[in-house]
């Protein structure tokens, strides 16, 4: 199945010069959007990861991951921006183009040990997905993988990310 | 399976005085959180609703919703915050309780006739649900029903809802 033809190219989003890979399309298609998590389990599954827990990154991160933690049969933990999680959280800065931003994560939600995979619907800079995986190592989780619908390959996003398997599914 | 005892009490979250039914933990438990899209599922199937699409509420219910359309093989759409869609949207105006929010569904993403059903991941008045009805049925669409983890019955959200099977696992 052609998941790059259900991705649709929007110009100038979220700001002129940008052109944003728009998913909305490929999970409003019932078969993409089966064949999107079904394709991110086997090769996770194939990769031997042995997840104990998805570690979505909100918003968008918490469609793919939470399908993908139903499909895999394992655990589902939002990481979110400051504020949205109601109990004590741990926290993680990140620089973004222009200043600072914060990733939080439930303090009981991760132990030592835990064996985490964190999903994404995209990796661009990898900005958000590197300070996610700061932010569970730092509670001492095995980082076991990283997993994504889309990759944009010009960014070089792998590189800011720690040496462990990577999934995407589709690549600019 | 006791799905409301993987529910936590929060105290005084958002503000002082409200109780917050936290289900990040019920979320993590990879027994609990399959049992819930299953059980949801499962009524939803048996209530003959016969949906073509789940539309998610950013951003809770984006994670039951989107677990929950890959489980009955149908198209996920998400209803998002303004300026979050990056191609054209219908949007619809509702009340808080101090103020006005927005919420916006992509144009493309629904036509007259499909059915719809909304998922969120929990009921208290039925403001945000009652304004997505508003907004899917203001294109055309046929809502078949709304699924929710929880309701909190004391704040009667079900009586501002269209006419459809309601369908909730937990009730407080």
């Amino acid at each position: 199945m052609d998941l790059k033809s259900l991705i649709r190219d929007i110009p100038d989003f979220p700001k002129p010069g940008i052109l944003f890979r728009d998913i909305t399309t490929l999970l409003r298609d019932a078969a993409g959007l089966r064949h999107a998590i079904d394709s991110l389990a086997d090769k996770l599954d194939g990769a031997g990861l042995n997840a104990e827990y998805i570690v979505g990154i909100e918003s968008r991160g918490f469609i793919i991951g939470a399908a993908l933690a139903y499909k895999l049969g394992i655990g589902f933990i939002p990481v979110r921006k400051p504020g949205k999680l109601p109990s004590l959280v741990h926290s993680v800065e990140y620089e973004l183009e222009y200043g600072m931003d914060k990733l939080e994560v439930h303090q009981d939600a991760l132990q030592p040990g835990s064996r985490v995979l964190i999903v994404d619907d995209l990796i661009a800079t990898g900005g958000t997905a590197s300070a996610t995986a700061k932010l569970v190592q730092q509670i001492g989780c095995e980082l076991v993988g990283f997993g994504f619908i889309v990759e944009l390959r010009d960014l070089a996003g792998r590189r800011n990310l720690p040496d462990v398997p990577i999934v995407a599914l589709v690549e600019y």
